[in-house]
């Protein structure tokens, strides 16, 4: 039984991924996301946004496995704020160390199995992990926005950041690039992102 | 663009499940769980307990799909505990209504197709049913026995109660059930679950 034992243990194990918090907010600002629910929500939008994916041979069962599986690794390494500079410097560092101990309670193959899906996550190079990509930049925006911006107002987020983050998107979705801007393009207009305009008459 | 506009409204509509909470803790009883972490967990259990079932025509992907929706539902009948008898009397309608609202945000073949989903699930007659089936009623389990049975002695738990729903997983997996039934064992033995024995002599 102790390749049942190992599976069990790692299940558990994984029960620790509710208490990483997120910088979005669900609903109108109730309390931050942890990494489960927005794993969650990837994958209810993996699988009614299938059909605006750039590709025609989208594998949906691979695309929900990646998103399920993006974030574990910030059980060890905490969720690392795509605005925050240098805590970007350690992410990659941190979460390969929190993969090599996670992953590898699972028996060998399945630690193998759940590396590779993690690492095709990471590269963003196959049409699946460029789709999931999409989803997993979309759906803070699409969370901020219900939030009224507040999640971009605590931390002054300007245009030009995030655009530069929803352009990652177009490699996934044009459609959901396009829908994204319009969202960016309306909390510049509410005053929750400022403007690029703005900046350059501060100066 | 109307297509996409109702499929991103029944994607924050589904937001609000985060808001479902269980009566399972997470961690060592830190908090009590919600529906879309106890959803993604269920997921997880799949990805790797999938050798257990009962059957060698397992389709993960479609199991995956059933137990990511599986309590969308209780979005608006909330959830109902599985040892309260008189909730339990009406949460089929209440469950039946919130289906037809929820489901109903979405494009028509999409809100035909969660449905089906839907009534999969609960038919309980298909073999990725009744394998999505035994991981929902052993994740409780699992959690309660690292939350050291606090939820069954919250609700004073009887063994007949907690072998009636254990028995529902071997449908699914024979070896997930014998799992279950050796946490019970454990859990009688350190007295969070009440024996039948001990009921019988207090008559």
């Amino acid at each position: 039984m102790s390749r049942l034992d190992d599976q069990i243990k790692f299940i558990i194990e994984v029960d620790k991924i509710k208490n990483i918090f997120r910088q979005t907010n669900i609903g109108k600002n109730i309390r931050r996301e942890n990494d489960a629910e927005h794993s969650w929500h990837l994958a209810i939008m993996a699988m009614f946004l299938k059909e605006h994916s750039n590709f025609n041979d989208i594998d949906l069962a691979h695309v929900i496995e990646l998103v399920l599986i993006h974030d574990m690794v910030e059980i060890d390494a905490g969720d690392t704020y795509a605005y925050d500079v240098e805590a970007n410097k350690t992410k990659r560092e941190r979460e390969v160390k929190a993969a090599e101990r996670i992953f590898n309670i699972l028996p060998e193959d399945q630690a193998e199995y759940l590396r590779n899906l993690w690492d095709e996550y990471e590269a963003e190079e196959t049409n699946d992990a460029k789709f999931a990509l999409a989803l997993d930049i979309l759906h803070p925006i699409l969370m901020n926005d219900i939030g009224d911006g507040l999640a971009w107002e605590t931390h002054a987020v300007k245009e030009s950041e995030a655009r530069q983050r929803v352009a990652r998107i177009e490699q996934g979705s044009k459609e959901l690039f396009d829908l994204a801007n319009k969202i960016v393009d309306n909390n510049i207009a509410k005053g929750k992102i400022i403007p690029d305009m703005d900046i350059i008459y501060d100066k």
